[in-house]
């Protein structure tokens, strides 16, 4: 049984330093890169394609809005024009340093502030499809598990991986619990090892509620922004090698 | 007899407009369309290589330092990481934007300082060189006639196109005269036609000083920026048609 | 009777040209100057403050969002840290570049989409409101006349001017009508002259529908980003010196 | 006897952090504040604006090249206008966010490439200094010990404060010793405090040949970058107060 884990990686930008690339490379099976966008500036996401590429993990374009300022965390409305314009940007940028460094681009996953968005808002959702569709069809989209862009990037011909969160709590009916409210966040890598676990083999999550909800998900998203987090995402790759589970990339590498 | 015309086209960014690529694509045999790093947003640069698509003009990479408040004229000194980086970023940007309208890069073109640089800079020569090798080594690179990059990039297997500028006094060596000095800008459409054609019939243009001084270009630049570019560019064309040469790119389009 | 007619300026970049600034300022007593996160480079907005400055034209700080792609007319979520600051940084900057050019600013017009947005957001608009007590609470707020930001602004302390907009058609509210709508926005110059003068002089437009409705506006935005809007300016202006009315800022220039 | 401590702070970036400024504002009597040019955005710089306020610490503007992606340390020729235009407006800015955390600018210190430059560029020198008369003549000047600058901007009238850098060997002639060259950066804050405390003390340095040099400087720069360098900058200020030094700015603060 295969699981895929993925991560946000190649977010230094210049001077500025962000996440353990090399150590994240070593439990990941997909890299979501930044593509210069929301961070990330050309010779860093070189190394870390780099970096990558030895190590047989696989390639996501990470496209965000055009805002370094904001890390791409901030809500914007551009134009449908503006949007699939900077997607096939980002992902094109992304394709040349990945053929640079030996690798390709087999995936996109739209970052921070345009992943929640298309989430629900249907018209940007469709700018980032077609924005796909008209670079290379064959890209798959990472996708939240139970949003309404699933159902929308497949009835478009899309092929589409759904994630879930390892370290965050889930509602009965399958979302995540917004990060506005009190739990969360889940912090006890022992747990959130053992849930993701179950999520795998089961299909399902224990909601904050204590019920248990179906999460349907091919990738597991983990952070490395810290040394906790890191520890964090060890620890789930771990536990799924001591599960019997083989963490794979849901699709080959270049 | 054949020979290319480029122009410097997709310079426009968000609300400010630069140009009228229409009209220009209706002259040209090349655009050099700009990558995002010194002119050009995402969108604009899309209908710009549509437009250039329909008309089966042969597109290059106008990559350039990252400077828009500067438009890529000012020098700078990006350690070769940077650049190396920076050119395959721009380099790839544009190829998924071409691909998504339906057309192809063919060929690359450095803009504005980082084009003069390298016209006598072996490093910042050797870094632009290493990016194309690194992300398609079947790009051609045009290269101002006469310069050591020409020399330095076919001695690194790039193939070279070798480019004159339509409206600008030459030194009796075959050198650009220096825009600090008078008479180094051309202005009579006439004389400027009669000058091309010559350069490509016998190879030869008379120097700032009535010399004959040897030009070898296949390429040859004018520019779009107001009417009377527009106009002179035109008349070029009617000039070379009329001569029995024929304009089409040095390469094969889409 | 006095009457202030502004205008936004300074909205060049770089190698990009916008608007005509020098012909405008001819028209205007008042210019809203952009302080370079929507648009304006530091160069080109002090040659526009130092041609302000020689013609007494006021000058407001045209603060936006940090969206140059966008020229500042795109939605935006920044946290309040970020607005307040981002608001005061543009502020300051302006503030700079006039004590250079030999005046002072002494209003606050927000631009586009942040303008558009603190009519209606309580939120964003305290942090506008924030910023401008923060950094000098003698600054004037320019402010769209019936919106909500008028009287959240006056609570606070500041003093407010309301604008209407000259080629723009009234809701029998006194509300623009939606640029969406058909008849939004009027192209007649001698009929918004009218329709300017009849507002100042007796305080009501006629709305799309027919119906008269108050407006209660100090200043009257006009705009210079081609040629026929220009004309319309100027004949605004004439208008208004036939009637004998004085164009004058509300505020004293340096 | 007093002696100045300065170091660069504010220079975060949206969501990338540098430096520990609280740290360094504990030890230093100066800050130079990033201004959002090579680095620095307004929130970031408003914080650490007030806590520097809060401890009585002297701000300057840390002026510097409108290169993000070079953290401004990249060689640039902007012309004479677009160098002045930025620096007077990155001034202006900080003064704006200066007056909202209840301190002032009292002086600036050019960053980076840009201070490298007028150290031996007389061009891009004039450009800082006209900028510096034209916003506030009143500002003083932080320039490199022996350098050019320094003759330059007291001949214009402005008031120059010279600066030495305690971890950097020095030559014989009182300059420092190129990075590039093998000893030229000091590790041993037990050497470095005792170096600083003669050079304040005797205005002598040991320079790489082990001759004495002298270097005439009223302020001592120091980083913060790591924690090695914060705890090295604490060594030199402990250093500095067992020696009956008084740490001090050079300029009255807010």
């Amino acid at each position: 049984m295969n699981i895929d884990i993925n991560s946000d990686l190649g977010e230094s930008f210049g001077a500025w330093k962000m996440g353990d690339d090399s150590a994240m490379l070593d439990i990941v099976s997909s890299a979501n890169v930044a593509c210069g966008f929301h961070a990330g500036d050309p010779a860093g996401i070189l190394k870390t394609l780099k970096a990558a590429a030895e190590r047989g993990v696989a390639i996501g374009a990470h496209v965000g809005y055009r805002d370094l300022a904001g890390f791409g965390r901030r809500n914007m409305d551009p134009t449908s024009e503006e949007l699939i314009g900077d997607v096939i940007y980002q992902i094109g940028a992304l394709q040349g340093l990945a053929k640079a460094a030996g690798t390709r681009v087999t995936y996109v996953k739209p970052h921070g502030a345009l992943y929640n968005t298309i989430a629900i808002d249907k018209r940007q959702g469709k700018d980032v499809i077609d924005a796909i569709l008209a670079i290379d069809p064959s890209l798959v989209l990472m996708a939240l598990a139970g949003s309404q862009l699933v159902e929308q990037a497949r009835a478009a011909s899309l092929t589409v991986v759904t994630e879930a969160f390892a370290d965050r709590a889930y509602t009965p009916e399958g979302n995540l619990v917004s990060r506005r409210e009190k739990g969360s966040v889940l912090h006890d890598p022992e747990l959130i090892a053992e849930r993701m676990v179950r999520m795998v083999k089961e299909g399902v999550i224990e909601a904050i509620d204590g019920t248990l909800t179906k999460v349907d998900a091919q990738s597991i998203c983990v952070h490395g922004d810290s040394e906790g987090a890191v520890a964090m995402a060890k620890r789930l790759r771990e536990k799924f090698e001591q599960s019997g589970l083989t963490i794979r990339s849901f699709t080959a590498t270049a």
